[in-house]
């Protein structure tokens, strides 16, 4: 068995630094990196991609909102050709500096408001997909598990693979429990890795409140935004090879 | 005889319009397009780029100071490497963009205070020749003739490609006369399209004050910033229409 | 009989130019001057009220949301108090200019997006009224007519002005026809003038259909961002000065 | 004896946080505040201003260029009346958003490189005192000891009160030894508090390489971006309070 772990990384932006990049970077397989919009500029781009290129750390572009204040946890009212457009922008940006790293982009990942929106509305899914293929019909999408995105990719027959959250809990359908709710997120790293070493067994993954729900997953998003969520991805990390789980990319 | 006439286009930035495109995109054989740095956005590179691809007008990338405020004419402290970087993300994202709109980038043109700089610091010629280099050794420079980025390119036998002035007076070393000095800038278009005749028929362009100096040429910039600049841009084409000088791409 | 013409002014950026400033100024009687968000941008802000001071037109501040390619124009998601603390950051600035630019700051009037949740939502309302009163409780609104905005500010005993628009139809609830609705907006100024005119000595605006309905107005609201603008605006004036109607600030 | 102990504060910016102003704000006498240029925005200036004044905290504006991505570290090409209506506009949204949060604005303090340049250029120095007096006599400059900007401010009796360094070391002209010097910067908290009591007891500072020279200040800066650095603040604070020096705003 196998299966990847990825993050969101290159999360800076200027003179100010975001979570913990370098340790991160040595703990996952798939480095989701900030393209300038949500966060990151020309320095953190190429700092991130040229770190993960000595790692062997598959790259992915992860565009967000153009909306630094906000850090892309905003829905910007935006039409779906304004999203292709911004997308492509961004993803262009990190291809070229992955250039000049020594890597290159392997796939797309959506971040935050702008992730959440194409994973329900098939619009923005579509606006997101166009940008993809557009740019290159080999880039692959990274989606959440059982969302629009995912599903619109898979239609049009595009190179989609699908994330499970390692600190998430899960509701019969096989969406998130909103955040806010009452066990929405694990505490226990522990127990975190548990529940997947359960899930990459069976396919099968816990819902809150009794039962379970088959899922896809061909990576787990873990974070890195603070000292105790490295101490986690670490765990996760050491509880999935102990259990003679591979770590690999999705993509090589 | 041939010869390109490029402007910088694309120079809008979300609601505010900046110059005349639509006129200048009917009278140029290349253009220069913004690239999110000084000037542009996604909208605005997007729209120029496939109205561009409609009229067969080349197009090249035109990164400057990522500083909107100053229009990318202030110099602003940065290390080579950090000038390296913030012109192969520029570059990047027009390039994506280009897919997106069915057209290619041929070749970059760096803007403003960029440009002049570039123009007469070794350091920062090659942070441009590098960007550019490791982005696509297929991309060409336009540089403005008798500079530092020109040689440095031609020093590494990158595809480089020489522009001249259509308005602007030039010394006895082949330089422009700098703005400010009288008679730096031509204002009768009649005046500047004989002067341009005769650079192309002899390959010497006459110097303020008397005499001429050798310079080479491969594209004539004009501006098209305001409506006057609009008028002397097609002057200068019929004039040059006109004397049997065909108006081409130097890259198709 | 006397009456207020406002403009939205100051809103140029960096290199860009937005609108007619100078010809407007010389029409209205109040201007709305961007604080820097939606656009402006310090030297705008200077020159536009030190123009405003030189000829006796009184300036108030137009802040807006702090997202210049949308103009103001998007809905950005924001909590009450973060919208309190934009505002008053954006009047801060503004206030701060009018010093040096030998004026003060009269009034507070929203833009674009903003302007319009304010209408419609108490609690934006309540956040544009608290960082008002917090800032200087001598500062007065000046809210659209028949909104939210205006009713908040009646209701705390604020300074409130109301304004209605020369080119805009209305609804039988005294609410604006949605632009996008046939018959929306005027287009001929002389038609746009004898309305006011009506409307100023009876007090009620005909709606849109048949009927009029009775409205409240300090001001009515021109536009200035075109030609035909600034010519209709002039044609507004003119007429109004026509039937006897004096032009003045409904702040001095 | 008493003195006042300052430092940069509010420097976080959007989602990304800048130093430790939670624990400086505990040790600090006033607070520099950043206004929205350099770094900065509505959330953090409230935040911070609020913690002042719950905490008794005398705050300054702390205007810089507006360059996030240098942080103000840059010189960014400006005329003296552009830096002027900069210092302006940031004074002023900080001025307003200091009433929102019960407190008020005493002093302006410029930042990194427009500090550096107001420190030689004189120009820059009455481009900011400028700014300063023309926004309201009352408020002071807090300048670094023997600077253009304090012999500027003086000249022109503004009230004026000069800073010196906890941490670095000084040249027998009164001017600090320039950082990558060796031993231009102090490491030692129990060295430097030393040599701030001998200064405070005898108005001479210690000169690198031997020697000492009279210097005026009423303020010490210290800083707090990291750790170590809100450690040596605590140390330098203890020291001082040890030997009897009462700490306390230089304007209350």
């Amino acid at each position: 068995m196998r299966i990847d772990l990825n993050a969101d990384l290159g999360e800076s932006f200027g003179p100010w630094v975001m979570g913990h990049d370098d340790e991160m970077l040595a703990l996952v397989t798939s480095a989701n990196v900030a393209c300038g919009g949500h966060a990151g500029d020309p320095e953190t781009m190429f700092a991130t991609l040229k770190r993960a290129a000595e790692l062997g750390v598959t790259v992915g572009a992860h565009p967000g909102y153009a909306d630094r204040e906000g850090f892309g946890r905003r829905v910007i009212p935006m039409a779906p050709g304004e999203v292709t457009r911004m997308v492509t922008a961004q993803i262009g940006a990190l291809v070229g500096m992955a250039g000049l790293a020594g890597t290159k982009v392997a796939y797309v990942k959506p971040h935050g408001a702008l992730a959440n929106l194409a994973g329900r509305d098939e619009e923005v899914a579509e606006a997101i997909a166009d940008a993809v293929a557009s740019f290159d019909p080999a880039l692959a999408i990274l989606a959440i598990s059982g969302t629009k995105l995912e599903q619109v990719a898979k239609a049009r027959r595009m190179a989609v693979y699908s994330e499970v959250f390692a600190d998430r809990a899960y509701q019969s359908d096989g969406q998130l429990v909103p955040r806010g709710t009452p066990g929405a997120v694990l505490h226990d790293a522990g127990e975190a890795a548990d529940r997947l070493v359960g899930f990459l067994e069976t396919g099968r993954m816990p819902v809150l409140g009794g039962g379970d729900v088959a899922l896809e997953a061909h990576s787990i998003c873990v974070h890195g935004d603070n000292p105790a969520a490295v101490e986690t991805a670490r765990n996760i990390r050491d509880a999935l090879s102990a259990k003679g789980i591979t770590l690999a990319p999705f993509l090589a």
